[in-house]
């Protein structure tokens, strides 16, 4: 399904006040404890977790099923800690101590941000986007107005982010440098729900709820459609969201046993956020937060709105007219001028702009009534300025502060994780290496190769490797010397899902071989037919199913993917099987 | 053609030591002046060009054509001048002062990259990278071992580049972040002829050769076969890539007429450089530089191998062994033991090294000869501690450090010229505004409209923007309200180069009108062949020509593409030409 959202390509050099505005310049940190005597810098969370990894290896045999549990909650909270709460566990609980012997540092909060000066004065700070989100929120009305005042709608931006990571590691799950692909879905926050909802509410997640991480530590398996219904997850669009990510997931060839969906803990959302949800993907580092899902309410655009005095609102006309109590006003002008001279104006606005909500005009009102006095916007208003009456008003809009849900991808933890789920060995004598990559995300979607190297079979390779690369379709040509079946095991290694293989039938009447990377089967086809045959696979059209049954299955299994293993004085080799 | 380059996506943040050793530290620079009255900065050749630009427009009538063209081979200059030169040329003779109306300090140099620093303990210096190239010359070794060791060959790489630029301006022509694409081609400095260069000789390019700016100020039309013959363009290889630029640049859609090469003049080329000519595009900006076609030499992976004490060399396999002249050494091992300890095999290493080919030890031997001693890397060495007699070896490779052969593409600034290149306006009545992207590279590629919106024609018009949106090309839909004739220009003006109508003929027998946005002309066609005719199209395999062969003519141009104006009361209208 498509979705037609919006993209974006904003700068990844932020001016500072946009990052002081979204609270990343004051909150964007994580807890970091010294070796006071190396200097070396640690992340507190971080040992907390090694911490209990190794008293729970140590001690496998000693402790009880509720002193495990009771480590592990510990451990899946270890990022919601406040400094004090951490610095207690660190020293006292576990008894954690820095690589010098010493006792640690008292945690204290750094900055990720990598902070750099813009322009040839030196005088503007400037930071590396921490996450590509706030480009789309800045640029929110531009964003609207692109889409024609209509709402809902979604913007959407891949690009790198920059996080000054304390300690990386583990290959590509914890760089300072990444690349991300963010959604942020613009909603009016008394409706979220979602039109498409009814196309995925059936598909089951395996959802870790709040409550079960701090209780039962067990997964639910729920249809998003019951796990809205039942409050589990906040609302229609955000579980919509999290349906469409795993069946992404899947759709790229992810091993659907190892992906849950972690609720934050209270203590881990940020304030304003409705609630959050992580696709986490299990692989050898163990379950690993590759794309969050969070309702973060009003906030981003309300704080940018309020910073730079500009409304960041969407309006929404209404089937029928809707009455509404306003405040109607009546200002003594020339009182006003003697007080706030050039100033006037702006306080006559302010005082209209509440008055177009009684909700918002009565506390003026009730000040002035009975203390005869208030300030608004800094002035401060008498009695005898103003007065008003209460009136009701048809409405034909609505205006409103777009809530935002936010789908937010790490591309390098989904792509790591995918070089996992893909990796498997063939159950035979060699034990080969495959990568099974979807043909949809498969680096190269096609081999061609010659049976054995001369010039007329060079070019007809190469005819039929630039006609699938005309068509986007990455091949990798093989003219080595290799057999048949090393070039084939070499392509299984990287995953290419498809070989073609011309031989000196094909230079007869066109004929080629195609064969399947898993299956290892082969069929035969015209060389004409091949860019056509993969690209419909590529794009979902086809099956190698149906491609079976549309054309002849070729020789046994025997004849060119099969190898058998030879010893000799200089060690094992594979050669194709002898054919028949 | 296929070039099967190497990819690599390299990090942005880039440590000290890698731009120290490439120069930029030290030297990437552009030469600033400060307002001493306000401290505002500017670039003191962007000064100099317009103070050129100034005096030619004021004084068009009274300058001679020697006069002019005396100054207009300064402005040719500007960023090539030393500091002294620009300040001689700034205060004396063009009296640039400064907005205050004070004098300029003297110019400056001042570094243009984004300075910050790397992990929590602040001390590691980092820079966002002014270039790509850096991050594919420090892993060339990998790169090559990738290419099985095979030369020539080419990485390529697309990314983010930062400059810190003193005065940012002209749209996205001077930004502080652009996207670029570079080509490395690493290739045998003796040998840099090119295996395709045949396929591209006859291509004639519009050259600017550095004689020709310095004196006639006129380009010169030759065939880059021509070019390389005459030494005026160094190689084929260089000459190579500059052809391959300018046919990318006419399939992409842009104004060939718009296009020449300019050769760097030998005071702007890195001293190291052999050649180097921009490929620059007119646009409202004048003649623009959008992609370097440099001649690097060998100097960037000489640099990175010595800083980091690792041989960055290729191997070449020799046809048939050569003869080389050798040194053949003899040690007094227990005299380089007692003189240099631990360190006498680092310096009887050192002198074999040396003595692998006759030139590069003859200097150590006469120096031994003549004055019994010599020093290599820093170790004395004295005639009795090793003698030498010259000997013959037969060699089958050879090993050397590659040139490079940089093409260095600006995607933004050649972005910037296509949408100038390919703007037009209609020659009719109504003069609307067309982007004619070329099909390739619209970012459209099909509009898809209901002639009336209905249920069941916006069915049709989803599933076939379904279907075209599977095989990757990008479509909008259009159910709005507008007359045909209005969405039609609607789509010519964001340059959508095809437009499809479903109509109630289509809900009959499921035909649908295909419209081409430059000629407006019209086929129709069944709707089940509309993605195989977009996607042939897109991927250069069919022409509008070959459509309008095969499908049958539709109406008249009148009848939906034709609009006529009104004029009433509320201004002018355009309407769909009633239909006869």
């Amino acid at each position: 399904m498509t979705e037609s959202m919006l993209e974006m390509d904003c700068t990844n050099l932020t001016p500072e006040p946009v990052l002081k505005t979204s609270g990343h310049v004051d909150r964007f940190t994580d807890l970091m404890v010294k070796d006071p005597e190396t200097g070396e810098c640690f992340r507190a969370d971080k040992l907390l977790e090694d911490a209990i990894d190794n008293l729970l290896e140590d001690n496998t045999v000693t402790l009880s099923t509720e002193e495990r549990d009771h480590h592990l909650r510990i451990q899946r909270q270890a990022d919601a800690f406040s400094p004090q709460e951490l610095d207690k566990l660190l020293k006292e609980d576990y008894k954690v101590k820095a690589p010098s012997g010493q006792e640690f540092s008292p945690s204290f909060p750094f900055n990720l941000m990598f902070k750099t000066t813009i322009g040839p004065e030196g005088t503007s700070v400037g930071f590396l986007r921490p996450e590509t989100a706030q480009g789309l929120f800045v640029n929110f009305r531009r964003l609207l107005d692109y889409n024609a005042q209509r709402m809902p709608f979604a913007a959407a931006q891949i690009g790198l982010g920059f996080r000054n990571e304390i300690s990386p590691r583990s290959g590509l799950l914890r760089v300072r440098e990444f690349t991300m692909a963010e959604i942020e879905h613009f909603v009016n926050p008394d409706d979220k729900s979602h039109p498409n909802f009814a196309s995925i509410s059936d598909k089951e997640l395996v959802l870790f709820g709040r409550d079960d991480q701090l209780g039962s530590g067990k997964t639910k398996t729920v249809s998003v459609g019951d796990a809205v219904k039942s409050g589990l997850v906040n609302n229609e669009t955000l579980g919509y969201f999290m349906a469409r990510t795993q069946l992404f997931m899947e759709k790229i060839g992810m091993d659907a046993s190892r992906l849950r969906f972690r609720q934050h803990l209270t203590t881990e959302m940020a304030h304003y956020a409705c609630d959050c949800w992580d696709l986490e993907i299990k692989s050898s580092y163990g379950w690993v937060e590759c794309v969050g899902h969070a309702d973060r309410a009003c906030y981003d655009l309300k704080v940018h709105s309020e910073a730079t005095n500009t409304p960041m609102v969407a309006t929404q006309k209404l089937d029928k007219p809707k009455e509404i109590t306003i405040a109607k006003l009546k200002f003594d002008r020339k009182l006003l001028g003697k007080e706030f001279k050039a100033d006037q104006r702006v306080v006559s606005g302010a005082l209209e702009a509440l008055a177009q909500n009684w909700d918002d005009f009565e506390k003026v009102a009730t000040d002035l009534e009975t203390n005869g006095t208030t300030v608004v916007d800094g002035f401060t208003i008498t009695k005898d300025m103003v007065t008003w009456k209460k009136a009701n008003k048809k409405v034909h809009e609505i205006k409103f502060t777009p809530s935002v849900i936010e789908p937010s991808f790490g591309i390098g933890r989904i792509l790591y994780s995918l070089l996992e789920h893909c990796f498997y060995t063939r159950d035979d004598e060699e034990k080969r290496n495959v990568m099974k990559f979807n043909p949809r995300v498969a680096p190269y979607k096609c081999a061609v190769l010659p049976i054995s190297s001369s010039d007329e079979l060079n070019a007809v390779v190469n005819e039929i490797a630039a006609d699938l690369m005309d068509y986007d379709l990455s091949t990798k040509v093989d003219t080595s010397g290799a057999t048949i079946g090393r070039r084939y095991a070499r392509s299984d290694e990287i995953g290419v899902p498809f070989a073609v293989t011309c031989d000196f039938d094909t230079l007869k009447d066109g004929s080629v071989t195609l064969r399947e990377r898993d299956s290892m089967e082969q069929v035969r086809l015209p060389k004409d037919d091949i860019t056509a045959i993969i690209g419909a696979i590529v794009h979902g059209k086809m099956t190698w199913e149906g491609v079976q049954a549309k054309y002849p299955k070729y020789g046994g299994d025997a004849v060119a993917s099969k190898t058998v293993v030879e010893t000799s004085s200089r060690g094992s080799f594979s050669r194709p099987a002898p054919s028949n």
